[in-house]
């Protein structure tokens, strides 16, 4: 991995930093799950987090690592999605202000959740070019601290919580399960396994239809451009560049799968769990019913990501 | 009251009895419904009990208490919703045959889950008086003993464990809210604050296109037939015999609510707490919030009975 900011200390810190400020999100199980997969299940639901998603997690590691004078200016952003919210929510949490640069087409529900947390929504034109300029201008305008999405440390220490606390309910896991999309809780996954279990392998799921992980990690060269098309809205970023060698190293493999698959995990978690998740969040559990034998009657971690999802476009 | 069978003693043997059988669902809060509702929240979340529903509760009670030459023939029902399934559930899991009178259009989905707990399925024309001679005609073939869904003591003192747990889990409530249906799990829920509380009061939501229970209570007379018309398929039934007494000494109110008011509680329960429920599980929460006077900065114990909803046809 090679970075030099990687250690169980620095992990245990950014534990102890966040936790107070988090839910330790419950981890719950299904029998009927566990007769469908042949595998023992622990899902780990980051839906009941702050902010609906891990993200929370990240977005307060950062934070709360910036020093007063940063503070005092504030932080900025650009995320339609999960991201958005969890920084608007965690600059609110602590005090200090917060810009959150949004696609002018992004879902009003979207716009309207990021100001209810307090911050102060830019509307840009939907691309990427808009996006980053929209932030330099907010950056310079108001001196305020970008904190990114996935692609740094602070992001990756605080996403690898979820499956710290994963492990310390259940020590004995042979796997741990995440999405992946730019990489920031697969990262942190992966680094949880590594410095808290000595046998937890990590195994991500990730959507056919945005697959740069899956061929960054089997080409072994970092894909930073794609077209992504998945139902998995959480998961269309590409993977960063501090997250891909930790990946590399640590995961033990990327399965991929197709919408169809992600549709029907999704469904057996809200009928058989009663649970409301994104579709990014049932992407391991599809990489799970994908390659059963190999999970079988064995003891899974998965990582149930987030749940911010419209509800009048169920897909089924 | 006026029933021999209520005593405090009479419901922790009904607790003990079935409560290494079920789970001790969870109780959740939701700062955002929090605020929405200007009240201290405490959600059952009976939707993560066996079967989905609270029903389990009470099906397993009345089993426990078969002798065991009763056992050996087993036990019937006609229902085409929960009771059916969690009698299924209950017999197979004390190894009793069950028989379960469906109306010949009962949605598939919920004749094949009443089958997949192992029962034999009776199909009959979709009226009460099929139903009735479908039971009769199992009970005189197969000898079996009929398991009322809400009108017997048993089922009403399994029922009440829900709102004993909620008690035991915060002993400060100010008040506990069920919905009211035959009156099964409110009257339980109203003796459990009577024996387990000195200060909870006992409010019921019912859905004013089946507010028969409202009648009752208001009239003090119970009404017996009535047509209803409501999204909360599992309020249909007639308020019981053994029920309206107990509910008519032990409870404070019965509110009446829309099923706008079902929906939209139901909407913030999905998209806030991120739990699925079916419609009926939301009523009591609309009348909380159709009163939010009534219940300003009090704790409020709320059961969410059960998550069993065909999710292609949410109402949002």
């Amino acid at each position: 991995m090679n970075q030099n900011w990687i250690s169980k200390e620095n992990l245990d810190a950014a534990h102890q930093r966040i936790k107070d400020h988090l839910h330790r999100s419950p981890v719950l199980s299904s029998q009927a799950l566990n007769e469908i997969s042949g595998a023992e299940l622990f899902f780990k639901v980051e839906g009941f987090q702050k902010t609906g998603s891990f993200k929370a997690r990240g977005a307060s590691n950062a934070i709360l690592q910036l020093d007063e004078e940063a503070k005092a200016k504030g932080v900025a952003t650009h995320s339609s999605g999960n991201h958005g919210q969890a920084l608007a929510w965690a600059a609110q949490n602590f005090g200090i202000p917060c810009h959150v640069i949004m696609p002018s087409n992004a879902p009003a529900v979207k716009i309207a959740a990021v100001k209810g947390y307090g911050a102060t929504v830019h509307l840009c034109e939907p691309n990427l070019e808009a996006r980053e300029a929209g932030l330099a201008e907010v950056q310079s305008k108001y001196g305020v601290h970008f904190i990114p999405p996935y692609d740094h440390p602070h992001i990756i220490a605080g996403q690898s919580s979820a499956g710290a606390e994963l492990l310390e309910a259940h020590n004995d896991l042979d796997y741990l399960m995440a999405p992946v999309g730019g990489g920031g809780l697969l990262a942190g996954t992966a680094l949880a396994a590594h410095f808290y279990s000595t046998r937890c392998k990590v195994i991500a799921g990730e959507p056919a239809g945005a697959d740069d992980a899956y061929r960054s990690f089997y080409s072994g060269e970092r894909v930073t451009s794609h077209q992504p098309k998945t139902i998995a809205d959480g998961l269309l970023t590409t993977l960063g560049a501090h997250n891909f060698p930790i990946i590399q190293d640590l995961v033990e493999a990327i399965i991929t799968v197709s919408d169809e698959e992600i549709i029907a995990a999704m469904k057996l978690i809200y009928t058989r769990m009663k649970l409301v998740i994104e579709p990014s969040a049932a992407v391991p559990f599809a990489a799970l019913l994908q390659q059963k034998e190999r999970f079988a009657g064995q003891k899974v971690g998965i990582i149930l990501s987030g749940a911010n999802v419209d509800l009048a476009k169920l897909p089924f």
